[in-house]
């Protein structure tokens, strides 16, 4: 066995490395035997070296193996779900889960927190008041078994590697290695359980890979990986440059996914974007469970189980079994204040800048500079206007509501720059 | 100011970090406000990406920095010292400090201890007995006024930052690193007052690099670090595939050096090639302070105050004034036991490998495998062939002097491996 300095070297002198060195590399890290500061050299070696795909199947199930794993295949039903690199208004999953059970899959959706510019699926479920998403393993099957899907929080006790791995990269400039988060990113969803895998893979400001290439890249390594895991991936990488649909928030986003469930699919042309890309990201998963089917049958059958309602029964099927309040869904937000955003001049709207909304709508209280902070569940963005619209000057084409007031100069100037008209 | 993090991606990226940046960093990280970890993740991405000779010089300034610094600029005569990236068999130091002393320079030596096939110039000196190394500042200064020169180890509170991160490096893979070496040697040289560095860096199987294009790479970086630092260096490359001279070890290797001064250059054919290697460097040492001596001026004035017995004094009364005792100098070696390694054939001495000379000397007792082996001054070995030389088969080529018999098999294949015949 190699001493750990010797497996930094091999790394660091772009040699390939064994499933051995590496479990045994990341298993001393988890149990004290390897210090931080041999990880955080090791990780800056594989920022710059790579890794091959094996190398980052055998760092995968090295992290995986470092925690406790849900073990669901004997649920009896497809398990499948979906994961995305991170947006700006992106609330696909509170659709996407509900229209795999009226499917007849299970999607044993775990989830995180949002940080920055973007929000977190689990802040967005909290926006529901009760809503529970510590849920035990028992609570997990309990959900699948009687909605099809359950949606919570990654407990402590899984992939601790991850989380003592994310935190050092975090600090040591290692974050952006396309190896490191697709490891990062898997056994995640491999602790989960989850059998096949789509992943949204955003590319522009307001997502993490600013450029499609570097988000083709990731999505490659997904694949490639995924293959010798077991794991069926499939990619779509997708367009985060804009807000997704129309609202920016956490109970905000709950209510637009409410409604578009209660209502069905095309009433709300501010919504459209973001149904687009729920609409295409739950046929792929269609036909990762079921490969034979058309691109057109499979959106025909996610349309299906959105417009006849039955998707929207397991939607709120489960926000009474995760103890949820559902009337929360319909009642108008709860903040003091409002800020109308006006068009400075007339024209046609260019860009609605994803990035900088995200920042506004944290600076109202809707997201977290540093993970310590609150969130406000009630404030946040709601878009009057999208991408393409003519408008006149003095037209409100956003709305910004809050409670807080700290930073909302701030919050004004960036919603403010965020929009172009030409 | 950027925090850690900030400053590891700048360098990760290929950027230039600032003066105020380096010292940030490495005075942050001797303060314990910058942990190991991100100190490792930066000098991997060093290691990867290179410094400017401005950065290194800023890195270098700031290790200096980071503990006392001797300020000899008072003793009123030129400040030369030489450096070498260690070897075996290197016993030049003890040469070079007398002959800058008896031409009326001095000398401010601080030197370090061995380990590994290398032996270190502090380990050499106290195989006398009594030569105490641990000067205090006065010491040195007495130490110079005195005799023209002083040999002694670097005390805890010098460079601080050199010692954290040499330890550091060693254990993250980033050891292999021009610019870092250049700050590491250079911050020490600096922090002992010297204001002229002749360098001898060497390249070959018993080297730290290797191969030649490697220490010439060393060589200009030293050259233009120096340079922003107003610290005159000059470089020699030179050989280190075979050992240098008659003897490895420690008293034996005092013994040699001895013999040469006493006698004077051209007694011993087996020590013609430290000769030489030498009077190079003095010579060069000469002309860093007398730019207007050419090559054969300077290399008379250094043979003639070996050989008119001006630097043996020098010598002699170095060692008495450090509570050395010179009989040792003299006496045979304290051994129990001898092995002769004789020629396996007959013909010339292509090759006598000085990596695995060195190791054979170190499992003989005169070396430290790890930093914490106790050495046997009395050891070592004694070449009695050099390369070039004809032999018969059964001629002893060299000597092998222990007490200790734990290692001798491997002393014994080592040194056999060592030498070729054809």
């Amino acid at each position: 066995m190699l001493r750990p300095v010797d497996i930094i070297v091999k790394k660091r002198n772009r040699e390939i490395l064994t499933a051995e060195e590496i479990h045994h590399f990341v298993g001393g890290y988890c149990n004290g035997d390897i210090p931080e500061y041999q990880m955080s050299s090791w990780l800056m070696a594989v920022y710059f070296n790579g890794m091959t795909p094996q190398e980052t199947a055998d760092l995968t199930d090295a992290m995986i193996r470092s925690g406790r794993v849900l073990d669901l295949s004997d649920i009896g039903k497809p398990l499948v779900d979906k994961h995305s690199t991170g947006g700006v208004g992106d609330k696909t999953s509170m659709i996407l889960a509900p229209v795999m059970a009226a499917l007849g899959f299970a999607d044993p959706m775990m989830s995180g927190r949002g940080l920055g510019h973007t929000g977190g699926t689990l802040d967005k479920l909290e926006s529901v008041s009760g809503y529970n998403v510590h849920l035990t393993e028992q609570q997990v099957r309990d959900a699948i078994a009687e909605c099809g899907f359950a949606m919570f929080a990654q407990s402590d006790d899984m992939v601790i590697a991850d989380k003592k791995m994310y935190a050092l990269r975090d600090v040591t400039g290692t974050v952006e290695s396309i190896p490191l988060m697709t490891a990062s990113i898997l056994s995640k969803k491999l602790a989960e359980g989850t059998k096949y895998l789509v992943m949204d893979v955003k590319f522009g400001s307001g997502a993490f890979m600013k450029n499609k290439p570097d988000a083709e890249r990731l999505a490659e390594s997904l694949l490639k990986t995924g293959e010798p895991l077991g794991l069926s991936v499939k990619t779509l990488i997708t367009d985060m440059s804009t807000p997704l649909g129309e609202c920016v928030g956490n109970l905000l986003e709950m209510q637009e996914v409410a409604h578009i469930m209660r209502d069905g699919l095309g009433k709300n042309r501010m919504s459209q974007s973001l149904e687009n890309v729920t609409v295409d990201l739950a046929a792929l998963m269609v036909q990762s469970v079921m490969p034979d089917k058309s691109d057109e049958d499979a959106h025909r059958m996610v349309r299906d189980v959105i417009n006849n309602g039955s998707a929207y029964k397991k939607f709120i099927r489960n926000i009474e079994l995760q103890d949820g309040n559902p009337e929360d869904l319909w009642r108008p937000i709860k903040c003091s204040e409002v800020y109308e955003l006006r068009a400075s001049s007339s024209g046609v709207i260019k860009q609605i800048d994803a990035y900088k909304i995200g920042l506004s709508s944290m600076c109202l209280g809707a997201g977290r500079r540093t993970v310590d902070d609150i969130i406000d569940h009630e404030c946040g963005i709601i878009l009057r206007h999208r991408i393409g619209d003519t408008v006149a000057q003095g037209d409100v084409i956003a709305e910004l509501h809050y409670n807080r007031k700290d930073n909302i100069e701030e919050a004004i100037k960036l919603a403010s720059d965020a929009v172009e008209i030409e």
